[in-house]
């Protein structure tokens, strides 16, 4: 298990290479669902999503001669462009495997740092797995592992030095990275905070993998919320789910898509839909807290394709 | 003449009123865009705007019989969510007379600060006049009065104070309320800041009052930031325009829609076209400043119609 000492060595790892992100009240939208609410904006965060702080962590954490070799990862979205973000701070090689249909945009912002990438339109884990091979570079999980969980946890420490009357602490869930980290952390800082992790309905990877008692394939994940849409959990993020939170609901994504306009209007920040998922909780009360909790929920990233605004109403 | 004193006095009024907006670094725009770039994000203002600041300071420098009357005032935008913000805050009655084809939220946001709304499809002016004779309640000009200025001169007291190497304020320039107070603050705190307001060239009433060396009407003022399409200019913004503001530019509603996504994308604020003139100016190079040069854009506000992303691309 990831240990607090870990996430305080990791924020060490960190500092000036990624950005402290404030927490901002958003006052509408608290009165608006009944509790006090902040959004931990990791939007403001390098790369555009908390995914640069465990991409981070991790590079940073490999001997010198496993680092110099560079480093490689296999994503659509945001854990493609912090490692590659990552490898850049770093000074090392770094290449992305991602599907030829990821948004030109991400795959931009992969090549924007410097990384090589390997597009393919024919099987991801099978290219991925030819290019390790071929390139010798060490492969960063987007998740499963404990150096990048304990570069999420950073979050959680953050939130617990800059909100220290938080009781609920509200996470988006894909592979479980994220909540992880945080939950690890708060759970020896300040272990009256609730951390419940939310995710979508039709990518429920970790609700399938807490009911199977381990983790669990999805093959057939898929969200409006793109960024939550794991095909899999892993060991080391069920693990941490198990020990450190108090439950995982889910959100649908015609509520995720009522949620994220109002709240980016409200808040004036940009969120992707990922971000507004437990916005979307709050929204539809299945959290069911009491009035006036102090919440925080981190908006995890602000990676969107703009024209997605122009199909949803406030 | 607004003084310094005046902009003083409006900030020690304005405390815990409104709030201080952060001022956030956006390296990715400034990179492109060869300088240094700061945004004053005041889309993070009460109402979404800065306009919460004028309005919010003439209604507390109102003499104690006049404020008891409450106040009133015409818009279509922003004007109008912060004088019923204003009354609100004071504890005043306050009216908003708009056109009847206002954008439904922001009659809803005037309603939603307790204001009276007054909509009509008929002659506003008129009709605004009838208004106040019938109400009592003492006019607010949404730019034309030294209190308003005095107040939206506290953007530039900020601005001095947490950028004290900035070299340019960039402003975007309706009816020239916003930019008269900047620059009145700047131009003794900072003399050497160099203020250039930022205007649509088919709404080019301040660049048209320069030209005729007084007001001018210009009742055709069209621009896709609507927040900037004065049909007018007023004595008190063209003199302080003429004292202290180096330069008034023009951009087109084609180059603003064309920064307007690319901002919003790269900071991760939502911003009304307003806002993004300014960046539409650093982006067509008009303004021809030295490599590196340390500049302030006024994010003025984020009260957009989310749907309007769905017609622009990134």
């Amino acid at each position: 298990m990831v240990t607090l000492d870990d996430v305080r060595a990791a924020a060490a790892r960190l500092t000036d290479r990624v950005h402290r992100t404030p927490v901002l009240r958003s006052t509408s939208l608290g009165e608006l669902w009944g509790v006090r609410l902040d959004l931990k904006a990791e939007v403001f965060q390098r790369t555009g999503s908390f995914k640069a702080r465990g991409a981070l962590n991790k590079v940073l954490s490999l001997p010198p001669d496993e680092r110099a070799r560079g480093v490689i990862t296999l994503s659509a979205g945001n854990a493609g462009a912090a490692v590659a973000y990552a490898a850049a701070s770093v000074g090392v090689p770094g290449t992305v495997v991602m599907p030829a249909t990821a948004v030109p945009a991400k795959i931009a912002a992969c090549r924007g740092y410097g990384a090589d990438v390997v597009l393919t339109d024919g099987d991801l884990l099978e290219t991925y797995a030819a290019t390790v091979a071929e390139t010798g570079r060490v492969p960063v999980h987007p998740f499963d592992d404990p150096a990048v969980v304990a570069g999420t946890g950073t979050v959680g420490l953050e939130i617990a030095e800059d909100v220290p009357d938080v009781e609920v602490v509200l996470v988006p869930v894909g592979g479980g990275g994220l909540i992880s980290g945080v939950a690890a952390a708060l759970a020896r800082l300040a272990p009256g905070v609730r951390v419940i992790g939310v995710e979508p309905e039709t990518a429920d990877v970790m609700t399938r993998s807490l009911a199977a008692g381990g983790p669990v394939r999805h093959p057939t994940a898929r969200s409006v919320a793109d960024g939550l849409a794991a095909p899999m959990s892993g060991q080391v993020t069920v693990d941490h789910v198990q020990a450190f939170v108090e439950q995982v609901v889910t959100v649908s994504d015609e509520d995720i898509l009522r949620a994220l306009p109002l709240a980016v209007s409200r808040t004036k920040l940009l969120l992707e839909p990922s971000a507004a998922a437990p916005l979307a909780a709050l929204m539809t009360g299945v959290l069911d807290l009491p009035p006036g909790t102090r919440v925080v929920s981190i908006a995890s990233g602000g990676n969107v394709d703009l024209t997605l605004f122009g199909r949803l109403t406030t």
